[in-house]
């Protein structure tokens, strides 16, 4: 397997910590730290799961070092995405209940796919109604999926333009609060738990890896892992036709994908934003970049031999640790612990693994 | 759903405590029980994994009662079935040490699908040669996980007698031991020792719902439970298509499949036989059928809910517990875990996946 990397081979420290690395406009302040992440923690506990984190021998000899995986397609709603949208709704509420007013009236959001889910259930845990913008083209089951946790879909135009304004509007409308699938700090500091589990369900971990859209999860994550255990790697992974993150690092500023990319990683092609993209630039260790048909092939190895239904998603960072670059990283990054994003896979429609030549491997 | 029950609603009590109850040819002596399971144990301990026990709420609110799930999907070779070849192998070594004799020289059997694997990674395991018998007409993938194990494929013809004169041949030409899939007594108790993880794991459980092809993973477990917990029930599930399992208790005879049934759940198309069926007369509470809708719904629920890749046959036991007729069951049988009993499913052919109408439910 082919994969590229942003950072180069031989560089070890964080970007940060290199003479001359580009500041964007928001400086070196960071919109979460680990605080944050702490306290997120804390609001999140008895309420999400503490998913299980998982070996594979027969990945790991693939690999030739010892993979783990944190299981989040077991979290409730199917993906990690419930952790950020939970903690950004209690954090809403908690804030009111100190000033002594009323909870929101609403949240909205827009997203068709794990983060809108999340939201709904987590608004349906607070008794706050959610409004979720959704492209009229969005496949009817993952409408479903957040109609059935009471949310109330407002249709918009599949570009990014009418997502933007539509829920604008809808904010005005409801008096409701925007809360941004990636580029909110409650957000991103709840994607961070999952770093705190991962340090203490295998201490001896010396990397993680995680795939990259919005940059929520791996900010949140970076955030936590560099102040807790700096000598832990964080690595992003990314599809080559969705590299926004690849080729921000490469230039040392913040680059969004120039068209709406195509990829079967429905999940990461959201580009890094303002928020996420500093933490990214300063703690992230690397990208590695992997194609679509990587992509499929260490999704179905996952199915195949895990017989864990992970989404296609989810197999980015598995094909990027299967991948010829992945051999040029230290051999002392032995134990690796890939982030199993989410299990909403698709199961309509399923042409690209029946298609696949042979076996996974 | 509606399925079937060979007992009756109103039955509560094992046949064997039935006056009149029928007897087989083998009397009520049973060819394994309690010791031999306990055996097993010991003898498998640290070779096969402890599979986890895992609760769903989506799932058991369906239901109606608390379904927990034996994930026997995560046992190595993707299926249960390794209990019972390991603990046959290690027995006959065991055997073989105590003599002062060699051990044996190969295992053979006839199987196409995961007892064929398992016996030939048992054999591995412990330097034995290992000879399996697998009609011509089997899945190229099939095969070629027996191959990987190291084991010897020997094509038959597509017929239970061509099957069994070729292993007959083999193990004469060998001069290797005969492991059959289900009827061995060995593979019956090593496979019992499933009964014996899910007491320890969930002690509140009030009865085990297991798939049967051959029998050997029900009596087994039947054999286990009914010696050291006689409250917990036993049911078995079975494909209408291939109810030899109903049929017999329902007639109080052994009564095989008359033709090759036609049913998705491929590993439970084979009869109970002789030495399984006295366990199931005798200690089996119930027998429930399934029909082919619903063992396919079943299975596609698993997967979007649960997000455990389980094979068809897997999805029998499931939609066992989600049918009709398992509402007649008592109230007091709260706490019912599911034994799924393999991953291995075809995934190039998933046309019976995307056919399925609408969502599960």
């Amino acid at each position: 397997m082919r994969a590229r990397s942003a950072g180069g081979a031989q560089r070890r420290a964080p970007a940060a910590l290199l003479p001359g690395a580009p500041r964007g406009a928001m400086g070196s302040a960071h919109c979460a730290a680990l605080p944050d992440v702490r306290a997120a923690a804390a609001r999140l506990r008895g309420r999400v799961r503490r998913t299980p984190v998982v070996a594979s021998g027969g990945l790991s000899r693939l690999a030739g070092r010892r993979l783990l995986f944190k299981c989040e397609l077991f979290q409730k709603t199917g993906s990690f995405k419930i952790r950020g949208a939970l903690n950004a709704v209690r954090s809403l509420v908690e804030e009111a209940q100190r000033a002594g007013a009323e909870p929101p009236r609403a949240v909205v959001t827009h997203s068709s796919g794990n983060h809108g889910q999340a939201l709904a259930c987590a608004a349906q845990a607070e008794g706050i109604p959610a409004y979720v913008v959704v492209p009229r083209t969005a496949p009817r089951c993952k409408k479903a999926a957040i109609q059935a946790y009471g949310a109330t879909l407002v249709p918009c135009e599949p570009s990014d333009e009418s997502r933007a304004e539509t829920a604008a509007r809808v904010v005005e409308e409801t008096g409701g609060v925007m809360v941004h699938p990636n580029q909110e700090p409650a957000v991103i500091a709840g994607q961070g738990t999952i770093a705190l589990e991962v340090l203490e369900q295998v201490p001896e971990v010396n990397a993680l890896v995680v795939p990259v859209g919005g940059g929520g999860m791996i900010a949140g994550i970076a955030v936590a892992v560099k102040a807790l255990r700096p000598d832990v790697k964080v690595f992003a992974a990314e599809p080559c036709n969705a590299d926004d993150c690849y080729q921000s690092k490469l230039r040392g500023e913040l680059t969004p994908n120039l068209h709406p990319p195509d990829t079967i990683a429905d999940a990461v092609k959201t580009s890094i934003g303002a928020n996420t993209w500093p933490i990214i630039r300063d703690l992230v260790d690397d990208v590695l970049t992997v194609s679509e048909q990587e992509i499929k092939q260490a999704t179905r190895l996952v199915w195949e031999r895990m017989k864990l239904l992970i989404e296609p998603t989810a197999g980015v960072g598995v094909a990027a640790v299967l991948s010829e670059r992945f051999q040029a990283v230290s051999r002392d990054v032995h134990n690796v612990c890939v982030v199993l994003c989410g299990g909403n896979a698709d199961l309509s429609s399923l042409t690209w693994l029946t298609d696949l030549p042979g076996k996974a491997e």
